[in-house]
């Protein structure tokens, strides 16, 4: 009846791995996967979850390490995959489903070339050669990114995207992304692996501290005033956006997983949904749940090098596949908001209404 | 005034490289530039050809060898990156430019996986790693494939393809050449090299010998008849085919490197003109260049297994970048078989007409 049953995966409880899996979206993705406790491998019968392996850089966090399922593997991922241990391998035999998220970032990638093809070029195709190496076909997911989209001279970008248009990368990061697209279409195809390749929107409300994405802004604008610090919109507030909350991109994540190869349709990677905003809608949702005292701690400093990278991102996901598969955004910024809020009520320290 | 002379490269005569230089391709590029004389690398002043090391696995024929001009550098090219020989580099202090034709062909990269991945990707990455080494950004002309594009359930080809239409590579050389564009583009974003991405289509005709493609009939198809030898014809006499003259795609190479930048546009790949014809439509040309013996001289027995191939090939191509370069499709195929008499009269054994 299912896919795996025919490649030989031992039947029982199944073991994950999350490459990336102390980061922001890593985390969020382990949490929603434990709290639902099993999974249905590309629409098969569910299978108990019996173990996670969250492979980082870092620890995961406390919440996570206590949980009995939970096994961490720390350390560089192209490391940890050359030394291939055999007591604590990335991809061990019984592993049935990979999410690769682990990347360095745009930022990085920008700055060293050669950080960014070993981290997100050379870790993604090592990650691949052993799940081929496995031969039990494992379910991978793969965590492109809107930025394999960009505007460029001669060849400016759609009025909205579609699931078939061209992505013309302009940054190393966005190339890196298209090309581990390729890698794991072509390792699907060769039934080394049994691929998604799932396109992320930018994703706000990010708790926590800025981080050096020229993306960060679209959180800090949000999450700074609630936390009654100022923050910085360093762009025009009608520049339009594409954002998905970390709740949707993780149900897009796990959505790409549980669904049957039939409806997920070609290799070529999804786009996520993405709500359509601006900044100065933004901060009218943030007063109309925090108050006016929230929008009056926004700075409107126009910063031109983060306009011009904002202003080359698409701004409009036509995403009618990812509709297909029951994956929608929000209905508005406010419903992101509060999302926000319920979920992390240390960070709030505004009164905010129902 | 030139690109190249703000970036050290040498006054005078200029020093070219083409990979798969034995090969069919590479001899007619190298004959047409030694014939020509001297480049115009992205449009700057000619230089005057010095040297053209041709790097193949074989030797280069005698004609070129004869040349003061040419140097043949034989062996494995992922064995002579790897060793970089002082003495004898691929890629010489001195090199201006790159035509990067050496690959191994779809039939291969299908049944040796690892061998593709071996040859067209590992070895385009080493290639331009060892052109960014020089820091003189060096011309690199990349020869991808038509083989980019491909039917896949759920997503068909358009019904001719344009120059933003999504590549959907269906086999792992077609994975291959789109990721090596890939890497063109962003090494030239990044200023490393001045790209050149060329998506080359079905040569026709082919002189020589039937080769493991499965594009080879749209070759023998003229050329063993024209030989007084019988030809098989596999595909059902209407499938649309889209073909390009060897001198037509040599004419695209070498204008890739001598269109300047701005007139080059984005960096995505640009799609070569191609005549879209049928075997019909081929047979009748055939007989009316060598008459009615030579059409007999075809055997129309389908092939399933070649016609599934064939038929997942894009048949119309919408050049419109190409064009405004100059590149246009020949007029009509009974051009391309004249062509092909004309530089190939000790194979052919029947008559021909004017």
């Amino acid at each position: 009846m299912t896919m795996l049953k025919q490649h030989a995966v031992p039947v029982g409880p199944c073991h994950l791995v999350i490459t990336g899996g102390a980061g922001f979206l890593g985390v969020r993705l382990a949490r929603a996967l434990l709290a639902q406790g099993d999974v249905a491998i590309a629409g098969s019968q569910p299978k108990a979850i019996g173990r996670i392996t969250l492979v980082d850089r870092i620890a995961p966090p406390a919440d996570l390490m206590a949980d009995a399922r939970v096994a961490a593997l720390t350390g560089d991922l192209n490391a940890l995959l050359e030394k291939n241990d055999r007591l604590a391998p990335v991809v061990a035999d019984d592993v049935a489903v990979v999410f690769h998220l682990a990347a360095a970032v745009s930022g990085e990638c920008e700055a060293d070339f050669d950080l960014g093809m070993r981290s997100n070029f050379a870790a993604t195709l090592a990650l691949l050669q052993a799940c081929r190496a496995l031969a039990t076909k494992p379910m991978f997911v793969f965590a492109s990114s809107l930025a394999v989209f960009g505007d460029t001279p001669g060849q400016p970008l759609p009025p909205a995207i579609e699931d078939n248009t061209l992505p013309t990368p302009q940054s190393s990061y966005g190339i890196q992304k298209f090309v581990g697209e390729q890698l794991v279409a072509d390792f699907t195809r060769k039934g080394f692996i049994q691929g998604r390749n799932v396109r992320l929107m930018t994703v706000s409300v990010r708790p926590g501290t800025p981080n050096g994405a020229a993306s960060s802004f679209l959180s800090g604008m949000i999450r700074e005033p609630l936390a009654q610090v100022r923050a910085v919109c360093p762009v025009a507030p009608d520049t339009a956006v594409a954002l998905s909350s970390p709740a949707r991109t993780v149900q897009g994540l796990i959505c790409a997983a549980q669904t049957s190869d039939q409806d997920w349709g070609p290799r070529t990677a999804l786009n996520l949904p993405a709500l359509t905003t601006t900044p100065r809608e933004m901060v009218a949702a943030l007063e109309r749940v925090a108050g006016p005292a929230a929008a009056a701690l926004i700075d409107w400093v126009p910063d031109p090098a983060i306009g011009n990278i904002v202003n080359a991102w698409p701004a409009r996901i036509h995403a009618v596949r990812a509709s297909g598969l029951g994956l929608l955004a929000e209905g508005s910024f406010e419903d992101i908001i509060r999302e926000y809020i319920r979920e992390n009520p240390y960070a709030v320290k505004l009164a905010v209404g129902q």
